[in-house]
């Protein structure tokens, strides 16, 4: 499958990896075509890896990834072209954590609105699906990280977008329990979960570690 | 042990009750002595049950458990009185649900602070310690309803009171494994766990499940 992966941090580069690992063409897109690190990145990587404007990447992928800085999404997104996602999964593993004033970061959005949902307002074109962004990215791409069972969420309006993306993170990445919250407004919640999650790295020591959903029947949600 | 629990609703009539099966002396507070829910959870209670207003329960207690709704804590905590309140160990398992506009409810404060915090500066000579504020509170006196292991934190600005609160958590309540985050700005972290915990209490079905983290060392934090 052809797949445009948006931003060149760690978690563009470990997800465009793991595509690519996986068999499929990616395109890493960046501010402008020929950016340093997509570059790198694409020699890196072999034949199915080339790199791109965000606009080169959104045109090229079937299914793209937000992979940026939730701060800079939107903007990245309009970059990329309202044109280019139409129609298209959209998978969103940002959080909109604002570094600005020091750590731990707050978050620029929340409570009453998500990133996710203003991706999906912004873009009603793009099938926006939520997910994988309540784990570290080495853990997004490789769950068996963390031993054990452990959950990720997934949230998003279109039925049909977020079964292809179940079948992706389970069949592709590895994930074996997948919980779905719900319509797009469930952003609220994952993206809620980075305050604990940052906790919980600085108590840890480590960021490969995830949450188990236990419920009274003992085991994971699904 | 003489505990004051402030706050007549579901929380804190579970709270009270289970403290007095474990043999404490607990007085229930609410607006007004003799109030209805306090009246009537006092008789069925026992020798070792009371009520009274927010300022007698505090005044009663050596430690005291805050179970009042998120939104309305502060001005309870203002009725009880600061000197009622002083050099005393309080645990605040409240959450600041505004549930003015309709379910899901929003949080009243959030990302750059908390309820926790909140009362923490308005109450600067109690001993605030916020915990199990992330589960049901059937779960909170009972977390063998969940089955396995699963976690609770804790967090506050006094070292000696959480270690007092561990103990009761642990020995009393039945909890295995107990997280410190650190200082009460955590509460941040915890009380926005409330909107993945509602949208799971969805999913699910059940108000009886709770977070195992899981970790790279294959269990749970702690």
């Amino acid at each position: 499958m052809k797949i445009g992966v948006l931003g060149t941090g760690m978690v563009g580069a470990t997800i465009a990896t793991k595509l690519i690992t996986l068999g499929h063409k990616v395109m890493m897109g960046s501010r402008n075509e020929g950016g340093e690190k997509a570059v790198a990145w694409a020699q890196a990587n072999g034949a199915n890896a080339s790199q791109g404007s965000f606009a080169q990447a959104a045109r090229f992928g079937e299914i793209l990834f937000n992979c940026t800085q939730g701060t800079a999404s939107i903007e990245v997104l309009q970059a990329a072209g309202a044109d280019n996602l139409k129609g298209k999964i959209l998978i969103d593993v940002a959080n909109p954590l604002d570094f600005s004033r020091g750590a731990p970061p707050a978050l620029s959005v929340c409570n009453t609105d998500s990133l996710g949902e203003q991706i999906q307002r912004t873009f009603p074109e793009a099938k926006v699906v939520k997910t994988l962004n309540t784990v570290n990215c080495e853990v997004m791409v490789n769950p068996s990280l963390v031993p054990g069972d452990h959950d990720i969420f997934i949230c998003g309006n279109d039925a049909d977008a977020k079964a292809r993306v179940v079948e992706i993170l389970k069949q592709q990445f590895g994930w074996r329990s997948v919980t779905d919250l719900g319509d797009i407004s469930a952003a609220r919640a994952t993206e809620q979960m980075m305050p604990i999650w940052m906790r919980l790295y600085g108590v840890l020591g480590t960021p490969h570690f995830n949450f188990r959903v236990v419920g009274a029947s003992g085991r994971s949600s699904k």
